[in-house]
């Protein structure tokens, strides 16, 4: 299997794009991509993406998205797992590079959610969880995850606004990067006064949609130049399921396919969690932090809010996640949103992470997460 | 790279399976394929599928379908490429293997097309085709294909019943095979008056949709025993693009990306189109096979309904065709095509194709389209 390097970074703003059409995002974020490995031609464009057919009314945009960067003729398509379509995308490209089939594959992830009604987007977004099973039921996305703070709140013992650090990390570090949505600090008064959207989730648990698109290039490793920047490497790509349906699952506060991605990836990376420097992970809401936290070995069950009340999490802690915002201050374009965690873990790898910047950022992780816990990628990077 | 075989294969029959769900479908055709295979455990399911966010309000199926078959914990996700999405979700389960990150895949292709109403179905079909410059002229997806075949006609002189012998090869192929979805054999006359849907088009140039799900189990080669039956082997696996939108073409009459895949695929299996002993197209309306035929080298330019006339299409011609009904005879659920070609090709090379059976067929080649030719997936397997 060949080494894979990821050589070019790329990243529209998180915005409500109404001039920008999906493609437009798409290719912004691709050539920028291509433009930062210094490559004019790819062989591949891996789109990941979940809402492009309900949303825009528009499939089929491998081909789309090659077309309308000037790769007409290099081979495409979408890859679709929810909210973790972006890292799915990502995974295919990493599988495609190393298998030594194709050399230059563009992971493209793109998301237009904003020109659609609220309740239209809330209904597609939906379709992330058990159509016959939950959607039926009327239950939305958000409510599922209800359903799991409420019991984890009750199981452990924790008071909801424990969770509040979680929020108010996100935005600091949402605060100092251009590309995010929300840029306004919060404080824990904001926190407990935030509007209620679904007990015992409110506004500032939820991470906002958007639009946006990022885009990251892979090339084998062996095919990397040196230069002045360190070279990226895809130490540990993994992924695992679970069942979709929450109510199926044997412990709904139990990440089983975080655990089971999370350590495929330590094993493939030759690293224990105590070796991450940093760690992106799927903040749709705050009770997922905690969870994603506890299933990747970070912190014990039950235990996954102490690291942020303990300040761990923050940039200066011994674990920062969410390091340019998460999907709660960058913003979760949905099938973006993985791509996104990619490119700012190579950020802080090349320390190009600006206001953001770890001092210390040597092995970095990201973790995607579609339908609350059903579909996950776990990705470990390395700077060599 | 891994060499890779095509070690089980399964599938539904196409139908209008009122009383099956999407993952129900795609379950028993995994299955199917798994036993064939004699394995009880994989570690991957991709699934090929077009429109379930659409029709079913479901996303997300590569983790549903995994749980489905009792497979919770594998990893997938759902890969879309328009009416090619089933080919699409084979070659990203083929890169895996050849990879050598995954041992056992699973590629899925499953479609529910026909609880929605036709307006429906048609307007989401209508998405593989491009929404800002094609579908917001209300042109459908038969309307374009027409267009292409209209003018066709009238560049290389051709009279709309010189296409017939197309739908009568598909129709009576389809006739003995008990997965088709129509089983009735078809005469010139019959064709010459059937009912026009977008003129040229008539009921019998067009593929009906359908209900259906199929699947083939990956494995690296020589993880395979030998046994019995001949091991399949993927000599060719190659994709290319060309634009969604049809008015943007060079010439639409020339489908690009079938050429570059096919030659890519070609060089890649070692083999001339000469060697190819017969080749399951992509037959969804009959303008579609002459261009297939033409770009892969087996026609000139402008002949390829010259082979169906001369019967070189027919089990007992030169190049047999759409050896189990092709998409017009057997059925076309879209995003699963691509899959159940694959599943035809297995089945001449292992003598397991019954009454359609050809008397040699040791290389065998399958083209999945999407959109009008803008996404193009060649796959070569050979006996071994």
């Amino acid at each position: 299997m060949r080494e894979v390097a990821v050589q070019g970074i790329g990243q529209t703003p998180v915005e409500e794009h109404w001039d920008r059409s999906l493609r437009d995002l798409a290719t912004e974020a691709g050539l920028a991509a291509m433009r930062d490995a210094g490559m004019d031609r790819i062989d591949a464009v891996f789109v990941g993406n979940m809402l492009s057919g309900q949303v825009a009314r528009q499939e089929n945009v491998g081909a789309l998205v090659a077309d309308w960067m000037g790769q007409r003729g290099a081979e495409g398509f979408k890859v679709e797992a929810a909210c973790a379509s972006g890292a799915a995308a990502f995974r295919a490209a990493y599988l495609a590079v190393a298998s030594g089939a194709l050399d230059a594959v563009l992971a493209v992830g793109v998301e237009k959610m904003t020109e659609t009604s609220g309740a239209e987007t809330t209904a597609a977004l939906a379709t992330a969880a058990d159509a016959d099973y939950e959607g039926m039921q009327g239950v939305t996305f958000v409510g599922l995850n209800a359903l799991i703070m409420q019991r984890y709140l009750f199981e452990f013992g924790w008071k909801h606004t424990d969770f509040g650090a979680f929020s108010i990390n996100a935005h600091a570090n949402g605060a100092r990067n251009p590309n995010a949505r929300l840029r306004e600090p919060i404080t824990e008064r904001d926190y407990a006064r935030a509007r209620m959207i679904c007990e015992p989730i409110n506004l500032l648990d939820a991470s906002p949609i958007g639009d946006g698109a990022a885009a990251v290039l892979l090339l084998p490793a062996d095919k990397v130049k040196s230069g002045p920047r360190p070279k990226i490497l895809v130490a540990g790509s993994a992924a695992a399921s679970d069942s979709v349906a929450i109510h199926d699952r044997k412990d709904p506060m139990f990440l089983s396919a975080a655990f089971s991605s999370a350590h495929k990836a330590y094993d493939q990376a030759g690293v224990t969690p105590s070796q991450i420097d940093f760690f992106e992970l799927h903040d749709a809401f705050s009770i997922l932090s905690a969870l994603s936290l506890e299933a990747c070995g970070f912190a014990e069950r039950g235990q996954g809010p102490r690291l942020a009340l303990d300040g761990a999490i923050r940039l200066d802690g011994k674990l920062p996640i969410c390091t340019q915002g998460g999907l709660k201050a960058r913003g979760h374009p949905v099938g973006a949103t993985g791509i996104y965690q990619i490119v700012e873990v190579a950020q802080q790898l090349r320390g190009e992470a600006g206001d953001n910047q770890l001092s210390k950022a040597r092995i970095g992780m990201a973790q995607n997460i579609g339908g609350s816990g059903a579909s996950i990628f776990t990705h470990i990077l390395k700077a060599n």
